[in-house]
């Protein structure tokens, strides 16, 4: 477990900047829960938004001085790097067409980029920031995030140590059912900039989720299709992305695959699945139950490996934070209880009287009054006892 | 996905302290995670260990300045109360007979207190600290984090609404095999405390994991049993605490119930279930599936709740920072990706050239090339294209 | 497959006489297809019913001659066995009273005996039945149907060949929902009978569902436990036996378990479920998913046993008429392709001009037709071809 | 449960003729029990073999008369014909290249067919049997026997009633594993004429579980593919057929779908998974579960409809033969214990005195004593009773 904190002393946190994220986006947030979660990084920047008014109150709210909250990323970029104290690196988490100039903004200023994909809206582009970070010498991370959980690193180290045989058949799909309907017609936020090419880019289901099933299965697998064929369709009237996405997929050595990204299935919340079957096992995991990874060896039971358990691949280990059997969803819902106290807390402070919003001395109480009635009871040979509960 | 940020301005975090979670300890990470999740805590002092280096080593790790690297506890409780910016609140992450003690002295110094269960070893000690934090007026959180999942707290809200009529049946079980063996003779720190009846008390596999048991239980059906029958056993040779246990539940309303607690069930990680029976509806809630909840209405087919779904109890909404089909594990991978690129970004610091651990430009290349290939593929009616990787 | 059928040659069927089972009936039903199933019976007498009309009309129905119609058992047992070609044996599916006094006159008459389960309703007529049939010399089997699944009996096996080490704790339970209300006051016939002592005995859900998950577990443990603590109750009101079963199970070897059977358990329609942990691994099997069997050795994956996969115990293996991945339903699913088609040949041979209720030659031909099609497209490298279904 | 049996009287069972399906074969007996589960046929001819002998002695384990067996299938229809007891109908289960020349025979004389898919291995022999059974009027039953599974005749008449509005996406999929290999080099029977282009027609995989995966989907839906794009795939070396098959659907009312069908699958039975996803709701069946529909309406949360439900449309119904929660494997089981019992009885008939194959008068001993025990302790305030059993 102590893998999240710093074993040699000296390492002081990551100063971080971010562009886009303000109130009202998703992935921002999500960005900066990730990058608080193991104390490695102090958010201290922000061009959070193009309104100044609402930039500073973006910044306000995560606790950005009010001189780091910029509202041209440019500006940000100039300024930090000539601060003394200036962020070592800057999270994108803007519309797909921004992530472009932002990066080579920050790349031309010598500051390390955490990027959320996809990369860029064209190849000409990607190939440009690629260019540029190398000639700067720039770290540059970009958020294909389902390739960090666990069981995905344990599955492409599986594969890499030959477990599979060689790789025949790739099943990989990704199906959410929010864009079933004409959503953008309704202003909604994110479904109005995801399906709209000027800022999203051409590529609409397709580059918002089908890049993420064509990196997992890459990432597992370790191998890029050859060739392939694409049928990219789109379902709702008026809408001018793409909402549905099937591609067959043909590899160098062989192997044949089906990749599918719909945006219009209806039911389906995030589901992202990847089946592998090679000539001496397969291996399938399904983000509805991420902690979990089947391998079906040929000829023999599949087994269910499962986070944390011994044997695993040591990558798998390393990406664990918490022991098998608790979910990952654990760390959460103990965060629900901090969070939920610190409004008691706050409560406290500003002199309120509000009941508590955690369980506490009572269920204390009522918890060691479980403990004692059952033990006095198994000690009379499970004898009825009551269970009296101290006023 | 915004709660977990403060949309009013001045919100400064609460100042922490911790009691116990020096190197090596589970808990305590876990708690550290929880409170740094959403920013709302920072972490200042410490008695993480009672051997002074120790307790230095971990502080330093964990940034606390030496000065707030306390080796006994009660100096701590006095020196922060004495601070102007002293802890506002201490979390006790010790084995559970210190609890008693620790938290007394905070209390006593009118600091609020979050503490990991069970609340005390015995009753009278949990009654003793009842009465002492409503006479000082400090705040109390004990730490029952399987309450906080989304869905258990939807389950509560469920019953409460009466949407499962009268409760006529409670199935909870929260079974593990780590204990299966006598673990605690390697020196294995974990099973050496919670084996060991001074340190951990008389309740063994009891307290703790039957007493989450019982709270999962009476959280959501908001009733203790009236009358229990219960049959404590010790499989493992030589063990001085229970290691398994059975309690038939009797309710004043009628219901009954069983509840089952082991460590020594083969082949069971953490995996915790609750099922309530009503007149009207039935609830199923599995950790191994933290995310689902199965409601089954009476003569109606079963239904799959899942967090962050349209129409579930506002409380659930409330607990929820992913979006419908996101496990929650999905900000750790999130996390994953920035604890990895932290490392990263120390090797640039430190001018280490090392290969990138996370995705990169290359992997963004990739991708537009993918995209650029299936947008051309399907304009040209799904011919078979290459896919070309540029250098 | 063709463990179904005599590769001896001579074996002609057996002759079966049936007490109870006529119209309107469940479980004789059930018998009878079990009897057909592999062609290894022929029903030949039934006293289908006391009522002599509808005993004659049952009897039709089922083919059997009207001079083996009996509304008298006792007649029955007589006739038969005094007939050259009388009844071998006699499947007793009467309500739990009659099934002692039925069974004494079939083994007077020295015809063997299946009898539904439970035996009897006391005990005491339980070893008379036995003392008889020893006296008599003649075969009884009891239908405790679910042990006869073959992944149960594979559990059985492994159990009896170490795989689990010494068994520790077990945990079996039935649950169903049909008795959740009052449904006997509707005069629904099988509740009817069932919740009336004078009828059923005095065990409600207890000797009707609670004694098959006792056999179950015994079953597969080979051991019975040598002490319990029960908690019988009854949540309808009115209802006079219980329809709810808690128990503690106490083993001579130290084991401990749990048996839950309810009837009122809303939601669940006929649950059985048995877990079995022992010191070197666990199992776990669940009616809702028969064909597969959960393995969990110490310190390993699960590993998912199927039905039919090589390395099961051979009793499974003679237990199985379908391939591995056919579920048991698959026999079903083509019964009813067969039942539906004797329907259209009725048609036929009635004359009448009805349409098809299976699929046909039409299907047949849009079949070829996608082959066809698939075979050409594939041998353009997947080029678009059009499907077109001869008129 | 009644619909087994007949409600009119006067109904004899069809006489059945069977070509194909010797000793050895696998479909044969797989026809066999479903033609027997109903009682609604007699198998009272058979061409089982072209090897005389082996004809004669598959026919005399199935109790055919002598007289009855014929080595060749055109003198069966001729001679059938000819009776006035002649069979009514035949079941070809043969090889498919067999297919139409036999059904030629039959349907010349007048009888009846029942043919295992393909039907052919052309469209155009496919096209020549529905002439040639239109011109003669007899019946045609194809054994796409998936389709008759009773929860996908509920999908059918959901998608019927409308109940998913437009149907947008269909992702069909049949996988195995059982050709990964070169098995039929191993001279397995079943292997060696599936992938022989002779025997199985030029479509391996996709004519033998590829037309099964085609025929669900349209079976459900209601709809054909109006154009394809199909790579057909041979993984194995020197296979002289595909063995992985996949197809982009394209429909003429917008939808679009997948069909995967493959034999080299690694860690695959006979999976046979259909999802179909439409403008109001989807559906999702898995064979795996065959009990089991998922039905997902837009919006809400996904409802599992389990065979026998109250609500379900009547055909579902209409084909169940067995309670709710009680799986299709249920009368197997039942039939495990009549077939073990009928090897009771030939023991006895035979004077062997061979200890019990089944449960009997001990378990109901034991069983009674469990009932009465937990009657006493119940009554006693659930004290602890002992277990004793009888002698």
């Amino acid at each position: 477990m102590s893998q999240s904190e710093d074993p040699r002393g000296e390492r002081r946190p990551i100063r971080l900047g971010m562009v886009g994220g303000g109130q009202g986006a998703f992935i921002g947030a999500v960005h900066r829960i990730a990058a608080r979660l193991d104390g490695q990084y102090a958010l201290v920047a922000g061009a959070l938004s193009s309104d100044p008014a609402r930039c500073r109150a973006s910044g306000a709210e995560l606790g950005i001085e009010t001189d780091r909250c910029y509202s041209d990323y440019r500006e940000m970029a100039r300024a930090e790097a000539a601060r003394p104290d200036g962020i070592e690196a800057v999270a994108i988490v803007t519309p797909n067409h921004l992530h472009h100039p932002v990066a080579c903004a920050f790349i031309e200023a010598g500051i390390h980029v955490i990027c959320d994909k996809p990369l860029t809206t064209t190849l000409a582009d990607a190939l440009d920031l690629r260019q540029r970070a190398a000639a700067r010498g720039v770290r540059f991370a970009l958020t294909h995030n389902y390739s960090a959980y666990p069981l995905v690193r344990a599955a492409r180290a599986m594969v890499a140590a030959g477990q599979l045989g060689t790789v025949r058949i790739v099943q990989v799909e990704y199906a959410q059912d929010w864009l079933a309907s004409d959503l953008e017609a309704s202003g909604q936020k994110q479904a109005a900039w995801r399906t709209d090419p000027a800022l999203a880019g051409p590529a609409g289901c397709l580059g918002d989720i089908g890049t993420h099933a064509a990196q997992l299965a890459e990432f597992v697998i370790g191998l890029s299709p050859a060739e392939i064929s694409a049928d990219c369709t789109t379902f709702v009237a008026g809408r001018r992305v793409d909402d549905h996405v099937q591609v067959q997929l043909r590899y160098a050595q062989g192997a044949r695959g089906l990749l599918w990204a719909s945006q219009v299935a209806c039911g389906e919340e995030n589901h992202l699945r990847l089946r592998v079957y090679g000539t001496k096992a397969a291996i399938h995991w399904d983000q509805d139950r991420p902690n979990e990874l089947t391998w079906h060896p040929a000829g023999e039971p599949a087994r269910r490996l499962t986070r944390g358990m011994a044997g695993l691949p040591e990558v798998a280990a390393a990406a664990t934070r918490t022991p098998p059997g608790h979910p990952e969803g654990y760390l959460e819902a103990f965060g629900n209880l901090y969070r939920d106290f610190a409004e008691d807390l706050r409560d406290a402070r500003a002199g309120r009287a509000t009941p508590a919003r955690v369980p506490g001395l009572d269920d204390g109480v009522r918890s060691l009054a479980f403990v004692e009635a059952v033990l006095a009871s198994s000690r009379a040979n499970a004898a009825w006892t009551p269970l009296v509960l101290p006023a």
